[in-house]
């Protein structure tokens, strides 16, 4: 007996649906649909509420026509439209998400500038077409990118309600593309599953009070979607900047809260920026103390990552990460040697152009910030997300088909 | 004003619970409690119901004096108290856990042999009271246990419904043992949060299903918990030995289903047995086909496995790892150059005595395994983990105190 048909799998969605339902209980279900829509103007995975988990994973390119290139999307999409619905991907799937809930899975795909162009070598004809805005990154101040954790031809950002899944989507991709893309990168992450107020991020902070609203059509039409300034292949599409920063966590635990306090520009507690009594009041980065000094660090996070400061606005969609540990040597006092974590986050912002956006904002800070003392970035890239699709489109419609 | 009293933290457990409930929202509590007990007659999160995350620590002592490991297990004990009630482990909490459920946090405390003697050297002057069931582990055929994963003089295994709040836990712990202890390595992994279900690990196969049950005392006794064999101090404690074991995902993936089938010796969908026709089917070890083989393979991992064939019983609490990707260069066609998951098991298991338990099994497993062909052990560490405590003792009481 073949493994298709042991799986019951049908070539029709509807019976691949209906055999996936058939072999789990559904009880989170009964109280809000699990799954996310594949399809629509813009992908999942973007201003979607943010899930618990992420599988962030980026590939190279092997394929030597755009012919591969096309079929490869096509397998994607395919597989992508089932594994967002709770399905298998295909009568090959490795089966670990059986029995699970579809958990909210977004598959969000992004190009990078290697499928454009990669050693000067316009390998897939597609030179042409690559949009102003997906620039290659300029190197900050301070970059310590490893080359196996950064770029990168294509991404896929898994997000899910459990770890699992959205490993398991990967691996089905992954699998989907032997011959013609390999993994370069992959990072896990999370962020506490917590309704109605922002969560924590690892420094014990608040992390994304600031963020634009995703539920305000015009504020994310301002900020996140690309409209009619680049190719039109990439309307209602976004740019995404990923950083992997590792956070000197060890250190930052024997940091008095005062100063941690001081770097972000924030109560710890409350969340309120400095001056401030409630995390949502604006920041006040005009107003002194008796003194005539800023009561917001000149160099503070918040100072330099606000709008109003840097002339810049992203929407965030960043996760914690925790790989174990390192082991290092101090250069300073007292010269320990031993392990530190290998923990921090990894760093996703989605915006109309990164040119405007991250890396506006980010050129003054990767100078300037406090927060700087602490944090190493280690590896990144930048994706053009294209825009979503209707049933019957690939991924990359308008692009290659 | 001091981070104590903007914290409100009052030095009476009251006090410090009576803050935390003020501090965070709690619609799961009205449910079922959140918390697990820390005090009792064993340690909570060895056959407490496995909660879906963990981050699994090791320590090695660098403390010079008995008293020294006395004054860290006190503070370890008073903070592992508060951490599980949901609190801040002390007015110096990272608070990355503040607003967050407490998540049904376990704090499992366990002694390596480094405690008692190291290098050795009788440092604290234990070496007489190291039981004889803690033994150091043999080299298995096949290990490739890197030292920075592997051994260690203390471990902590923090499991929780989230990342955050496990990985919140070991960091205070970690922060207390400044200058007496540092971590050595650490793992965090997952498992499905599923209710009614035995969950598939990242073979696709459900995991678990034979594992003793943990609510049957007198099995419990029989398998899980030291009883008067060896010394007073572990009565009701167990024996833990971990592996961290890497599967080559990348290449099960691309195999047969049939062949992962016979590889394991039960049903990729149902998780029978092979042979059987249910999950929870007894392996019929002794049947055979028509032509008069086995129809479970000699070399299936179920067979050297099952207590009737290694005549050793364990209980298993294990978690999938999933630390990104290696890269790799393959010694067999087609000589693929290129990435592979740095994925796989972060094996744990629970014991009376690792000599009739893990050791036995093993022993055979490392072998013949046909998994072996998937997996590789690189790291991991054995444990004495010492029986729970009541209020007023100390973790380590009847060894330390």
């Amino acid at each position: 007996m073949t493994m298709a048909s042991r799986r019951g799998f049908l070539a029709g969605s509807a019976g691949v649906l209906g055999t996936a339902a058939a072999l789990r209980p559904a009880p989170a279900e009964v109280l809000e649909p699990a799954t996310e829509p594949f399809h629509g103007p813009h992908q999942a995975g973007i201003i979607t509420r943010q899930q618990a988990h992420t599988y962030f994973a980026v590939f190279d390119l092997t394929a030597e026509t755009r012919e591969e290139v096309r079929a490869l999307l096509q397998r994607w999409t395919d597989a992508a439209d089932r594994l967002c619905a709770g399905a298998p991907a295909d009568p090959a799937d490795s089966d670990e998400a059986l029995g699970m809930p579809p958990a909210h899975l977004t598959l969000t795909f992004g190009f990078g500038p290697g499928l454009f162009i990669k050693d000067a070598k316009d390998r897939y004809g597609l030179a042409a077409q690559r949009p102003a805005a997906l620039v290659d990154l300029p190197v900050f101040t301070g970059d310590q990118l490893q080359p196996g954790r950064t770029g990168g031809d294509l991404s896929v950002q898994a997000c899910a309600d459990d770890p699992q899944t959205a490993f398991h989507a990967v691996r089905q991709l992954s699998r989907l593309a032997y011959g013609t893309a390999q993994l370069r990168w992959a990072q896990s992450g999370f962020v506490p599953a917590l309704v109605g107020q922002t969560p924590r991020n690892l420094l014990g902070f608040k992390d994304g009070s600031n963020n634009p609203d995703r539920a305000d059509a015009a504020t994310m039409n301002a900020i996140v979607w690309a409209g009619d300034e680049g190719p039109a292949w990439m309307r209602g599409g976004s740019y995404m900047v990923a950083r992997r920063i590792r956070i000197a966590l060890e250190h930052w635990d024997r940091t008095p809260v005062s100063f941690q306090e001081q770097t972000v520009g924030r109560s710890k507690i409350s969340g309120a920026p400095i001056g401030g009594k409630a995390e949502h009041d604006p920041e006040n980065l005009a107003a002194t103390d008796s003194d005539g000094n800023p009561i917001i660090e000149e160099n503070a996070h918040v100072r330099l990552a606000s709008a109003a400061s840097s002339g810049a606005r992203i929407l965030r969609r960043g996760y914690s990460y925790n790989d174990g540990l390192n082991f290092t040597t101090e250069r300073w006092p007292p010269w320990r040697q031993g392990m530190e974590y290998d923990s921090g986050l990894l760093f996703v912002a989605y915006q109309k152009d990164p040119r405007t956006g991250f890396v506006k904002m980010f050129e003054r800070m990767a100078k300037f910030d406090m927060l700087n003392q602490f944090t190493t970035h280690t590896g990144g890239g930048i994706f053009a997300c294209p825009p979503g699709i209707e049933k019957g489109q690939n991924v990359g419609q308008g692009l290659l088909f």
